[in-house]
């Protein structure tokens, strides 16, 4: 087995003369007393596209759930193992969270896959293209019509992909029930890996930059 | 629809006149030219066990999945949708990842429900229960014993879970093949979420700490 | 007939007591030695989107065509009358122009009449109409599918349209012979209205925003 | 592709720190309740007869369309693409506007080449004499007999012009119509580009300047 990546070891030790130095108490209380987060990120794996860099994020503020292109399935209960819908049965039903944004980004490759009409599986187990299947027929729907640009397809399907998570979430019999009651609230976001923007998603469903 | 949580707007505010205003020209890079992290950490959706800030990690340096008790299944190609297993193949397959860590945590709220003999469903889709059956019978196995405190079994059972875990990451035919040939390297971590402490797991299975 | 609207009377002696008075030099001269803009800018003529003020241009440096929503039709030498491609011909032919920007803008309402599927000819002469139908079936093109929502609609046809105005700019044969020989260039814009930003096309027709 | 031309790129900075931040406020409840200008001005594209520039108008203010010798053509319904017609259809009827000012200019180089006797088409396409046929032959019923000066010649035309357009803009029914019933009014205006003064059109056609 090879030693432990040097990289990680020489960031927890900047982590614990640093942030942990600083936060040590409140790191301690929240070991104890539980983590009482108020909001969950649901955001992808890629590596540009962390929450807690992105909001600046301490120990405790964050539940964030991370997959590959940040995708929610609608409710299943159908015995099988759905690990993001678990994510969200603990974060709602266990944390009583108040939030939860669902965060997609630019360049993003799950989705540059789902839009691929080349893609082929990378392994018989084919994971990736099973998991995009959640997208259903949506890459299609918009179509390989020309006229959009390649980069202007990628950065509408994010989007709408964001918008049919969102959709998915709220068929969680519970999401929606809190969300009547005013006590939860579902948001969606995307951001744009290059400039650092941020853009919110507003009642029609569009993306804005909140700032502006 | 509710006002985009605030917190988050002001952390992003920080993020843009900081860390981005310092690694703009870096950020920009990678927005073009990919991303190309060495490793990949299967970490907790817990708030106090986030790899970034454990790492003190910036953008572009960690693909990271993250799932309700960093949980690993076997490698099982059946046609449905595995999230965790899709991530491990995107790393593996499309970013030739060098290093995956599969990191667990103290007081893991996951771990605690799997131990916990009076666990009922919260919802009637049970993903949380149907979730931790990727734990198997390994629970039962620990057993109920009363010779180790609770605190005691909780840190048990995380670490034999990472074990298992691992397991099943090398279950998976493209990780075990990369291992052998040296070029991919898979390592255990367990994150002590009040003392700050990483230990890492060595080719006995045990964690130690690697500083001392 | 009614006096001559107030405002413009009010505006016109400010303009005499501010900049023409200071420029007044400049101003002569260019009255004397004939104008001299590199730029020709074709843009709509939408009050909210003048080029002078969003490139805070002064006397003598654009040569501006204005229509409603920034067309420029295809070459057609058909002995008719074209305006656009006349003011086309004078800035190439005449005036030796280095650069063409075509600019559009956000919320175009020429756009929104080529969008709208109930659109019905405001007066028998329909010139409005007719005037859109230079941008052919690029409207039912982008389709009707409810996977954008109709902001993302009006943006994406908004710059669509500049890349198909492009095009036909460069069917006229002088537009491309000059192009290839470096001696003009041709470009496409965006301007937000909204948010003052302007968006810049690039070599793959997407546009950016330059200052980022 | 050329970059962008620097000048607009300058002068967009200078707008976003200058006006932009000034007037932001009103500049996006424009955005978002459409536009209300008044004033409907048809111009010249010359770099030296803006009418932001030479009425201080700011964003919102005026409809603005603009082509070679800010000509009108007469009202005619015949299927063709008619952009200036467009323009005029839609200040009236979708814009609802009080005022059509349409402003010629001294030394205007449309109106130089309608009395030179030695024009020559630029181009097969010859898109300038096709356009400028629109003045019928009001140039040879001028004439050519040395009375005027090469100069009085030009202002004389700008101005019969001017008229003929008027009359034009009259042809169309519903600017007729809204002229009887006191809702719209028809101006005319020629602008001295050396002098900087404004000349308006009074009932008999003459120009004069208000101030005086």
């Amino acid at each position: 087995m090879h030693s432990f990546p040097q990289h990680l070891l020489d960031g927890h030790a900047h982590f614990m003369s640093g942030r942990y130095a600083r936060e040590k108490g409140r790191i301690r209380d929240m070991a104890e007393a539980g983590q009482t987060p108020t909001t969950m990120i649901i955001a992808c794996c890629d590596s540009r596209a962390a929450p807690e860099l992105i909001f600046d994020a301490g120990p405790g503020e964050l539940f964030v759930l991370r997959n590959v292109g940040n995708l929610v399935p609608p409710y299943e209960p159908d015995g099988n193992q759905h690990g993001t819908s678990a994510g969200i049965e603990y974060a709602v039903k266990v944390l009583n969270i108040a939030n939860i944004v669902i965060m997609g980004h630019g360049r993003c490759g799950g989705i540059t896959a789902a839009l691929d009409p080349k893609f082929r599986p990378l392994d018989k187990g084919d994971f990736i293209g099973k998991w995009l299947t959640m997208l259903g027929d949506l890459p299609s729907q918009l179509g390989q019509n020309g006229l959009l640009t390649p980069s202007e397809r990628q950065t509408a399907m994010e989007r709408i992909s964001i918008r049919n998570s969102i959709r998915n979430l709220r068929s969680f019999p519970y999401v929606a029930a809190l969300e009547e009651e005013d006590k939860l609230a579902v948001h969606g976001a995307w951001f744009d890996i290059s400039t650092g923007e941020l853009w919110v998603m507003n009642e029609s469903g569009d993306f804005i930059r909140p700032e502006l």
